[in-house]
């Protein structure tokens, strides 16, 4: 192997260890949440430096290939792509810390389960992840197309959500702190769904060249 | 002038451009706040569109720099840093489009202004991305990392206002969307803060060599 097909592979791996490792702390914080379970969400605190490490190994390989190799067409966009998704992947990462402390703080308060259905949100964006990803990994444009359909849905469940944390409040002050908590992941949970589109555009535009970003911006 | 150095100057000439126009939205977003100014809120809906085109454009621009010249050294790490800064750059239109959103619900609403404070943590903000952007033009790394400190002093105030308008909500259930939408406003200035800070860091990069992110994760 040439050593920048060399420096290309350690590329990918990198990029699919930090994916694995981000997907796995949303997953966890999730069921931190629903399940109220402190140990996921320490494990997922812990999980936090990795990840900060990955991207900075990310970027520096990446960085090193274009200098030494100066890659054409395909393998540049390639380049660039992971510059791209590994910003994403970290501010994913870092959402899923938002959503561990919120969820360790709902833990030291009474239960509003009955009141709001985080599940479906928190599906629908897990499975926005693991799809951006595996388009990432199989290089497959059609599936990244058929990401960017959910983001509409994920700002749905989110409005609808804050609707009823906001009556939920104004029915009575005692549930402000846990209404504000459950306000706040929703938030998180909508957020990590647009990276996931990011990922997803920046896939199609690795594939075919094309770039999805602001079609309205195109003149 | 060689191509090659068309090429960075058409790239830091965008940014620059970009960087103005992001700044203005921001200012215009707190001043469409502070002075129920609906014209302010309405240019940054209006300027979002060319943020977007500005992305793409930088992009394209700096890929083709990249592909057709292999930049060493120093112009490489401009390169990658223009890349990155302007990401940033694009997700703070989204905060000021964001705020404005916000602000033009205020508007509709009875004033809050003497139970929050917007102006210490929206000026504090503004210095931050405006030093960050003049930490890029000038090159200049000691700038760039004056503006890190200013990061925990915005989540401070953030806080505060947080606690503020819990307190404000608590005591009076007809606060709760107005309290409700500061909370996403220093929330989205506590980001573009944020991104400032990512910027900085980017230029000391750029600057240096040193990366300065995540300093916890270096082993």
């Amino acid at each position: 192997m040439r050593p920048f097909e060399e420096g290309l592979q350690s590329l990918n791996s990198a990029l699919q260890e930090m994916g694995s490792l981000v997907a796995q702390s949303i997953h966890r914080s999730v069921l931190s949440l629903v399940e109220k379970n402190e140990d996921y969400a320490h494990q997922v605190l812990r999980d936090e430096s990795r990840i900060d490490q990955l991207e900075i190994q990310i970027d520096d390989l990446a960085t090193s290939v274009i200098a030494r190799e100066a890659p054409v067409a395909g393998d540049m966009r390639f380049v660039v792509t992971a510059i791209k998704i590994n910003t994403d992947l970290e501010r994913m990462g870092d959402l899923a810390v938002n959503i561990v402390e919120r969820s360790l703080s709902l833990m030291r308060q009474p239960d509003v389960a009955g009141f709001v259905n985080i599940t479906e949100i928190a599906n629908l964006v897990e499975s926005m992840v693991l799809g951006s990803l595996e388009s990432f990994v199989k290089r497959d444009a059609q599936q990244a197309r058929s990401i960017l359909t959910s983001d509409d849905q994920v700002d749905k469940l989110r409005n609808a959500i804050g609707q009823q944390m906001i009556a939920l409040m104004q029915s009575d002050s005692s549930y402000i702190q846990r209404a504000l908590d459950h306000i706040f992941i929703s938030r998180s949970l909508e957020r990590i769904a647009d990276h996931a589109t990011n990922v997803a555009e920046d896939v199609i535009f690795m594939v075919q060249g094309v770039d999805v970003r602001h079609p309205a911006a195109r003149v």
